[in-house]
C-alpha cells in the first residue's frame, strides 16, 4: 500500500496512463519544493548544443513518456515514492537566447529546494544546464564527486572562442572548484575525437576515464564495481543520453555509435545504489530525432526512476 | 492588459512557450470549474472509432500543440481570456475498456460544470464522446442546436449490431431527445458512402447538409450566412477534425480527402460568432498519424482558440 | 441494396476496414479478369524514375489505404460497384531489374483482360509503365485519346542516352501510334523546366496543354469543358500524383510545388464521366515518402474510385 | 525442391516480394483452414489495450513486412512449409467496440480450424485476445502448458472494476481452468511495476518467471534449458513482442526498457523445438508506433517464421 | 541552350539529380563571390528562435530538396542561370552559442559579396538573421523597402530582457535605419497576437500589413498590385516560411494555422518581378519538423528559384 | 596537430558541423583523385535491389551523417587524415535505368583513381555496384580476397533470368575471375534462406561462412582472428549495413533480424587492421527508411571512418 503521506503518482487502474496533463511520472505538479525529499525539474534549454538542436523540448517529451512508470522497482526491489517525497517541480525558465541568463534561472530556480534540503533531479536541455545545477550543490556540499555518463568528456575549452557550451561543462566546472577531480568518473566514453589531448585534463586533475571497451569487455559488474570507490561522500550523476547507443537513443543531439545498451545503461544506475546521490541530471534528450516509438523518452524515463530508486536506497 | 482577475497564460516573454508541463494553451490546470466561464477538458477515449485509433492520445497532443496559442484574435479583435475565465480543468478518467463506462466518468466530470455555469469545451477523442457530452447540456438547455463540422454525417445506425461507436453519435442524440433536428446544421460532408439512404435520417428530422461542394462553390459567407438561422437558441458546435482535408489535418480516425482548407475552417467558426454557443467540442485527432509538424494539433488548437474567441463574444 | 451479381468491398458492419489482407478497396482478389468490367492491377515497379525510388510499393499502399472506400458516390450519386463488376486483379510481376521485361510483363499480363473487354485501372509504380499499357489497348482501339494529369510533360527524349523512364513516356507512345495527339490534353503542367523547347513535341503532335495556372484562374469547371471535346472516342485517362501539390500528396517520385488541391483533383477526375473511359492508371505514388497519415494513399485511393465512378456513369 | 503438394510462399525470383495483395509470408490465402497443419490468422483488435492503441493494424503490418521471409529456416535446417501444410486464413473479424463480442468472434472463428487439427499461430491484436485462442484450445487438449514472452506478467486483476484488458488475461485464463500453472513459465518480466503483491498469484498457481536478469546474467541457453521442463504436454506459446526491448520493438503498446535482443527473442524461440507446439500467438504490435523501417514489423514475421520452424520440427 | 559563361546547374540526363555534394539547385560551390550577380548563401543558425529549434538544418535540407530545379522558370518564361551569374557561396559560419558573433559573422562574410556588386540571397536559418544581411546591404543603399512575408510581424521589442531574437529583427532594423517603413509591406500576418498594439509599431513608422484576409478576399492580384508602389528604389524580400500555411509548409520553428498556398505564395514573389531586388532571404525553414517528403524543403527551393527568377528579369 | 600538407576536415570550433554543403566527413571535395591515397566515392544506384529501393540516396545521407566525425580515432589510437590523403571525390554518374550502363560509369570514374594508387571506399547505392568496382581492382591487384560482413551470401545466380543485381555480385565476381575464393570470408549470414543448396557456390570456391551464431557466441574476437588468415595479399572489404541488426540499421534494403550489434561491427572493422587492404565499400543504406535520428547514417559514417583507420593503419 502506497504511504498517504507522500506524493504519489496517478494509479492507473482508475485513471488511464494517457490521460491528464503530464508530469514527470503522473506526480503531482507543485509549485514550491518545500518538504521535498526530491525535487523534479525540466531544463529546457538547447542553446549551448553543436550539433543537432531540440533538447529545449525535452522535458516535456520525458513527461509524456514517463507515463507508464509504476511505483515498485522490481528489479531493486523498492517504493521509491514510499520512501521519498517527490514531486514535479515544473521548469526553470530558461532562456533560449542566452546562456548566461538561463545558468541565472537555474540558480535561481534550484537554489532555494537545495537549501530546503531537496535533491535535485533535472531533465534537460542540452549539457551545458549541468553547470549551473553543479554550482548551486557546491555552495551547499562543497566539491562533489561525479559520475558522469557521457559518449563524450565534455571538457573541451572554448567554442568558437567563447567559455560555455555542452562541450565545456565539466572543465568549467572544475575551474569553478566544483567537482572533485579524483572522485570523478567518465563511464562510456568513444568514438572519433580530437586527439589524446582531449585526456590531458583528465590526467591533470585525476578525472577517470572508462571507455566502452571496459565496458564491453569487463562487463557492467565490473564498472560498477569501480563506482564504488565514490562512497563517502557526496556524489553527482549526470547521465548524458547519447552514453547509449543511437539505437536505444536515437534522440539525442551528438549520437555516437557504439554506445550502452539499454539493459546495460539501467544496470549502471541501479549500480549506484551505494552511493551518496546529492543530485542528478538526465540530458540531452532531443526529442525531434525520436521516432514515433519515443523510445528515447522511454528510456529516458526509466533512467530517472532508477536515479529516484537509488536515492531511496540512499537514504 | 490582461485581465488580473482572469486566468491567464503563461507569458511568453519570460516563460518559454516550451516550458513547463503542458496544458490547454498554457493556461492553469485547475480541479474545479468553479467560477469558470469555459471549462476546457480533455476526453481521452478512442474506443469507439472504426478505423484508425489514437485519438486517445488527442488531448495531451492538444495542449502540448496549442503552446504558441497567444492571448488576442487579430481576426476578430478579441482577447478571449479577459472577457472569460477560461483554465484546463484536465481530463474525464475515460475507461479504455468500456464506452458505456466512458460516457458515465464524462457525465459526472461535466454535469457540475455545467450546473456550474460554465460552457464546456472538450478535446476528444473520438467522436462516441459527444453524445455523453450532449446528455449533460440537454439536461440544462432542453434540445439542442447543433453545428456539426465533419466530413461524414454520424448518423449511422448500429455497429456489428451494437449501438455507440463513432458513427452513430447524432442518430443516438436525435434518438434521445438532446437535439432539434431542425436547428442542426452539417458542415463539409463528402466522400464516399453507402447510398442515398445515408440521408433518410436528415429528412425525417430536418437535418440540413452543406456538402463540401456547397462550401467550395458558394464560399464560405454563404455558409456562415446559412448557421445564422440557428440564432436565438442554444446552439452546441461539434467539429470533428476530418471535417478539414487530410492535408491541413492528417491526423484523424477516417481521413477523407477533399476536405476544408485550414482557412476555410478557422472563417467557418468564426462565423458562429452571432450564435449562442453552450458547449463545444473538437474531436477525431489522432496523434500517432501526424507527421513530426504536428500540423493537426496545432491546427486544432487554433481551431478551440477560435471557439473561445466566438464564445467571448457571444457573452 | 447491392448488386449480389456483382463482386463488392467487404461490408464495413461485420468486418472491420482494417481487417483481412488488403486488397483495392476491400474488392475480392481474382486470378482471372474473365467477367470484370473493370480489372484493377498493380503494377509496382519504379526502375525508371529519375529522382525518389518507392513507387514499386505504390500497389501495396493503395490496397492499404483505400480501406475506407464505401460503395457510394456521393458526390456522383452513383453505385459504382453495382454498375460494374470490378474486383483486384493482383499485380503485374514487374523485373525490378529491368524496363524491357517489365513492358513485356505488363502486356502479357493486361493483353487477355483487355481482350476479354475490361477495362484496366492500374496503379503504378512510376509512370514508365503507362507505355506498355498503352500498347495493349491501342492494340485493341486504335490511337487513343488522353487525359494527362501531370505536374510534368513526360514528354522529354532520352534519358542517359536509353529510350525509356518515366520522363519519355507519351513520346514514346506517340512514336509507337499509340496516341492521337490532337485528341491529348495534359493537365496541371508547372514548375522548372528546361526551356520553351519543352513544348515543341506538342507544337508538333497537336497535344494541348493546360497549365496549373489555366485550372487556378479559370477554375476547373473551364478545364472540364476544354476536356470534353475528347468525348466521342477512346480515350485514357494517366493520373500522376504529382499533379497535386506536395502537401496533399507528398508520397511522390518528383515533387512539384504548386499543383492542383485534392478537392481540384477530384472534381477534374469526376469531369470525365461524359468521356468513353477505356483505361486509367494512376502513378507516381512513392510510398517511403508519405508522412504516417499517408494521405497521399487515401487521395489516390478515392482517386481510383472517381476513375471507377465515372466509368460506371459512361457505361 | 519445394513439396509440391503444399501451400508455398511466392517465389521471389519471379514475382518481386514486393508484389501481390500482402499474405503472411506471401503464402496462398485461403477461406477455410480444412486440410491444414497450422493455420495463420490476423486477430486485429485493440479495444483492450491500457496505453498505446494501434494493434488493431498489426495483423496487415506483419503481413507487409513478412514479405522478406525465404522459406529455408537457415539456422535449424528446415523448411517449415515442406514440413507442414500453412495458410493465411485471413483475419477474425474481430469488434473493434467489444471485447466479449470479439471474444465471440476469436472462438467461432477459430473452433473449426482447432477442430480440424490445425496449429493456430494468431498474429495480434492486443493480448486481451490471447484468452480466447486459449479457451479454444483448452476445450480440445485440455489445461495447456504456457510459455510467454513479455516484459509485464498481464496477471493483474480488474481494469477500472472489468475484468478484461491486455493486462489480466492470464489471470483469467488460469481462473477458467485453462492453464496448468505449473507448466507456466514468464521470460523477459522487467520495469517498474505496482509491488511484490504483483507476483502472489504466480506463488499460488505456480507460474515460474524468469526475469530479464536471469536471461541476460545466466544467458538464453539456461532459459531454453529451463522450458524443456515443458515438454511431455501441450504447450501454448505467447510472444507479447514489448519482450524485446523497444529499440528492437519500438512499435508496440506498453514499451519496457531494458528488454530481450533481437537475437536473443529468436534463439528463444529456436529453444521451443522439443516442446509439442498446439498454438502461437504473437501480439501488441502496434503499427503507428513503427519507424518508416517497420523493424517491429520484420522481427515479428521472424518470430513467427521461427514458431513455424519449430512446429515442423516438432511434427 | 545554356549560356556557356555562366555557372550552370549539372545536368540531369547526366548526372542524376540525387548524385553529388547538394549545393543549392546543383549550382557550383564557389569559395570567393566575386564576379557573382546573385551569391547564394547559407546562415545556419537557431539561436534567436522561441519556439522550435533546428533552423540550423535548413541550408542544408534546401540545398538537398533543390535538386530538383531545373534551368527555366515555365511561367515567368525566363532563365534565370543565363541572365545572371548565380552559384552557391556556402554558409557563413554561424556561431551556435551566440547571437552577437554570429552577426558579426555574417557581416563579415557578406560584406565582400555586396560589395562586389553580387545580390546576396540567403537561406536561414531563424529570422534573427536578416538584421544582419540588411546592415550589409543598407551600408550599400541606404533605407530600403521591404517586402516581408510573415504569419508575423516579429516587430515585438525586447525578448527576456534582451534585444535580440528572432521576433524583434524589423524593430530594430528600424531602430538601426536600415529600413524605409514607408516603404515597407509585410503580407500574411494572422493568428493569435498579444493585442491591437502589437501594431503601433507599424502605425508609427508607416509599414503596412496585408492581413491573410486580405490575400484570401481581395487575391493575389491585388497583392502583387499593392507592392508594386514599391518600384523605383532598392527592395529587400524577407520570406519566412511561416507565411504559408503548415500544410504547405510543415517544417517551421513557429507554425501558424490558415496560412498562404504555396501556388499563392509562388505568384505573390513572381509579382515582385518589378521592383529593384537588391537582397532576399528564405528563413525558418526548420527540417527536423519536415514529413518524408520534406515538402517544406521543396517548396523554399522553388521559392528561392522564383527570387532568381525576378532577379533576372529585374536586370 | 594535424598534417598541414594533407586535406583536414573543416574544424568544429570555427565552423559548425551542421553548416557548409556536406561532404563525406566534411573534407574538402576534389574534381580529380590525383594524390590522394584514399579516395572517396558515393556510388548512388537502387536499380538492382530486389525489396526496398532508396539507396541512390545512400551517398547524400552518409555524407550528412559524416559531419560529427571528428579526426582522431580514439579506439585504434590514430588520426588517418595526417596518415592519409583522404578527400571526397564526388559520385560516380550512375544510370538509374541500367545497370550495364551503371557498371560502364563506375569502371570508366574509377579505373584512374586506382591506377593513380589510391584506394577506393566507395559509398552505394545497392550491393550491385560492388562488382564493378572488383573489375576495376582486379585488374591492378589480381585476384583479391574478400572480407564481407552482410546478412545474406550473394552468391545466387540468376533474377528473373537475368544476370545482374545485388543477390548475385559475389557469384559474378567469381565468374570473372575477380575473387580468389579461399581468401573469401563472409561475416553474418544469417535469416531465412532458400535451402542448403544456397552454399553449394561457397563450398565450390571455398568462401568461409561466419554465421550470426559464430559471432554471437564464439565472440567477436575470434571472428577477427579468422580474418587473420587472409594477410599477405590484397583485401577488399564490402560491408552491406544489413550485416547489422535493423534496431542499429533500419535504413536498409532488405533488413534481417538478428544481426551485429553496432558495437560489434565496430570492433570487427578494427579487426582488419591488420591486413592490405586495396579498397572497401559500405553498400545497402537506403534512407528514406531512416528515421529521424538517421541512426544508420551516423552508424554507416562511423564504419567508414573505421575503414579509413584501418587502412591508416596499414600503410
Amino acid at each position: 500500500m502506497s504511504n498517504p503521506d507522500h506524493p504519489q503518482p496517478r494509479d492507473g487502474f482508475s485513471s488511464p496512463r494517457f490521460a491528464q496533463p503530464a508530469t514527470f511520472m503522473r506526480l503531482p505538479y507543485v509549485t514550491s519544493p518545500a518538504g521535498l525529499d526530491v525535487a523534479l525539474y525540466g531544463i529546457p534549454f538547447d542553446g549551448g548544443c553543436s550539433y543537432r538542436s531540440g533538447a529545449r523540448f525535452g522535458p516535456r517529451h520525458v513527461r509524456d513518456q514517463s507515463s507508464l512508470i509504476r511505483p515498485w522497482n522490481s528489479a531493486l526491489k523498492v517504493h521509491p515514492f514510499d520512501r521519498l517525497r517527490v514531486a514535479d517541480c515544473g521548469d526553470v525558465d530558461a532562456v533560449p537566447v542566452s546562456i548566461e541568463a538561463t545558468f541565472a534561472a537555474i540558480e535561481q530556480t534550484l537554489q532555494p529546494a537545495v537549501e530546503a534540503g531537496a535533491i535535485p533531479v533535472c531533465v534537460g536541455g542540452d549539457h551545458t544546464v549541468t553547470l549551473a545545477v553543479l554550482r548551486v550543490l557546491a555552495r551547499r556540499h562543497g566539491r562533489l564527486g561525479l559520475v558522469h555518463f557521457d559518449a563524450h568528456p565534455d571538457t573541451w575549452d572554448r567554442y568558437f572562442g567563447l567559455p560555455y557550451y555542452h562541450g565545456s561543462t565539466f572543465r568549467r566546472a572544475m575551474e569553478e572548484g566544483l567537482l572533485d577531480g579524483t572522485r570523478s568518473i567518465q563511464v562510456g566514453i568513444r568514438g572519433p575525437l580530437y586527439g589524446p589531448e582531449d585526456f590531458d585534463f583528465h590526467a591533470t586533475h585525476g578525472f577517470e576515464v572508462i571507455r566502452i571497451e571496459d565496458v564491453k569487455e569487463r562487463g557492467v559488474a565490473w564498472v560498477v564495481d569501480r563506482l564504488g570507490r565514490l562512497s563517502g561522500g557526496p556524489v553527482y550523476c549526470s547521465f548524458d543520453i547519447d552514453a547509449v547507443d543511437p539505437a536505444y537513443a536515437p534522440a539525442t543531439g551528438t549520437p555516437e555509435a557504439g554506445g550502452l545498451t539499454s539493459y546495460e545503461a539501467l544496470v549502471l544506475v541501479r549500480g549506484l545504489r551505494s552511493l551518496q546521490l546529492i543530485g542528478a541530471d538526465l540530458v540531452e534528450v532531443s526529442p525531434p530525432y525520436d521516432g514515433p516509438g519515443a523510445i528515447t523518452g522511454v528510456l529516458a524515463a526509466n533512467l530517472i526512476f532508477e536515479l529516484l530508486s537509488v536515492a531511496a536506497l540512499n537514504r
